[in-house]
């Protein structure tokens, strides 16, 4: 009995050390972005939004203030979140920018590689003739802008890794490459329902290696990574922020 | 009083007619197709699948058997109709074919004109460098391959046209080159909000010249429609079925 006391006082410590610790600001991207080929059609994938939103919705049930950027989805805005929609990668960095300065960043939208170049103002017609192809360009890398930032870089940034192979040496690849701090790494090749389904097999990859997380739905990957978060701002010397308000 | 009855009479006589009339099965095609680029990426189209599932559900509710070949959508199914649900073009004609003999077919579906060709397998890599294009090879053509079918082609088989310019005159053309007998032509410029909204503006085009129908719910448009079928099969010498079995 004495015991349980004790930990329930350390517990109560912590939350509410916790609690002191997450006064933050946190940006989330969630779900596809739409890549117009002409006034129709457009390049669109998979990505559902559910981690991208389960996310916010995590972030915002722990008291962080939260903006959501989200492509286009058809899951309901989660509550307290203040949500931005947007349709395509362009428009999402931009309303990404928009909301600097912030804490944290987590970069959850499956956001297009790339869009087509000199999409079209008027439908394209199979009568005029001849076998389109469509010319793509790259899209601005979204994680790779905000982790790069001179100005105004958040103190932590989280990208996602979709991957169908290698998954994670890709993914120890790409974080390197981006620039962010922490990668969440997923294998979404066509028959394990990562895409689209409700639960995610993560490799979370940091600067201490890869840490894999068991099976389990989106929403328990989401408040993982937020108990991450808090746990991260609440070391001493890795919160900037604090430091310098302190 | 002695009017009231007679026109209720009338209308009852009316109603029991055109149920007498409308022993036909019906198939009607809905929504967008989403043709694969590799396992995470697709083209898609702004099509919301509204006219489709209203006139699906407005032909059901006059006792018609229907059954509705619907690509991506989120709308819920239409009561009383039998749903087949597909994502490309190439699965939707499969679908259809497996449903003949029909009598009616209405072919709402705004089906991709194109597919990739060589759709991958492996997710497109931003890093394998290089800008990628997409060469893009004809998708079966359901409407015309409905209207021109040898043996077993409907009675009666509707096309849609969605047009962005010369809406009436392009209309009209593809309603000869597809060789179906009836096409609803709209305007889908973007402002006009008849993709993914409640509202469409038709052209109803026939072999007797075109119709403008006035701005209406896409449920109202169904309705009409439907009449204009129950009345075309009620008009003897148009339903050959109906003659063959007297």
């Amino acid at each position: 009995e004495i015991l349980e006391a004790v930990n329930r006082h350390f517990q109560i410590v912590s939350i509410s050390k916790q609690h002191s610790d997450i006064n933050k600001k946190a940006l989330v991207t969630s779900g596809p972005t739409h890549e117009p080929i002409d006034p129709v059609r457009y390049i669109a994938n998979r990505s559902s939004g559910r981690q991208g939103h389960a996310i916010a919705a995590a972030l915002a049930a722990r008291g962080i203030e939260t903006t959501l950027v989200s492509g286009p989805t058809d899951l309901p805005d989660p509550k307290g979140v203040n949500v931005i929609r947007v349709e395509s990668a362009e428009q999402m960095l931009s309303a990404c920018n928009d909301q600097l300065p912030i804490d944290v960043a987590i970069c959850a939208a499956a956001v297009a590689d790339w869009r087509v170049k000199d999409a079209g103002s008027q439908k394209m017609k199979k009568e005029t003739g001849g076998l389109p192809t469509l010319e793509l360009v790259e899209n601005p890398d979204i994680l790779h802008a905000i982790s790069s930032r001179k100005k105004q870089r958040p103190d932590l940034v989280v990208g996602f890794a979709a991957e169908t192979e290698n998954v994670v040496k890709n993914a120890t690849a790409k974080r390197l490459r981006k620039g962010c701090d922490w990668i969440l790494a997923n294998d979404v090749s066509i028959g394990t329902g990562t895409f689209g389904g409700e639960k995610n097999a993560i490799h979370f990859i940091t600067d201490d290696g890869c840490e894999d997380w068991p099976h389990m739905t989106k929403q328990a990957v989401a408040e993982r990574l937020v108990d991450s978060i808090v746990s991260h701002f609440s070391v001493p010397g890795k919160d900037k922020n604090s430091e310098a308000a302190e």
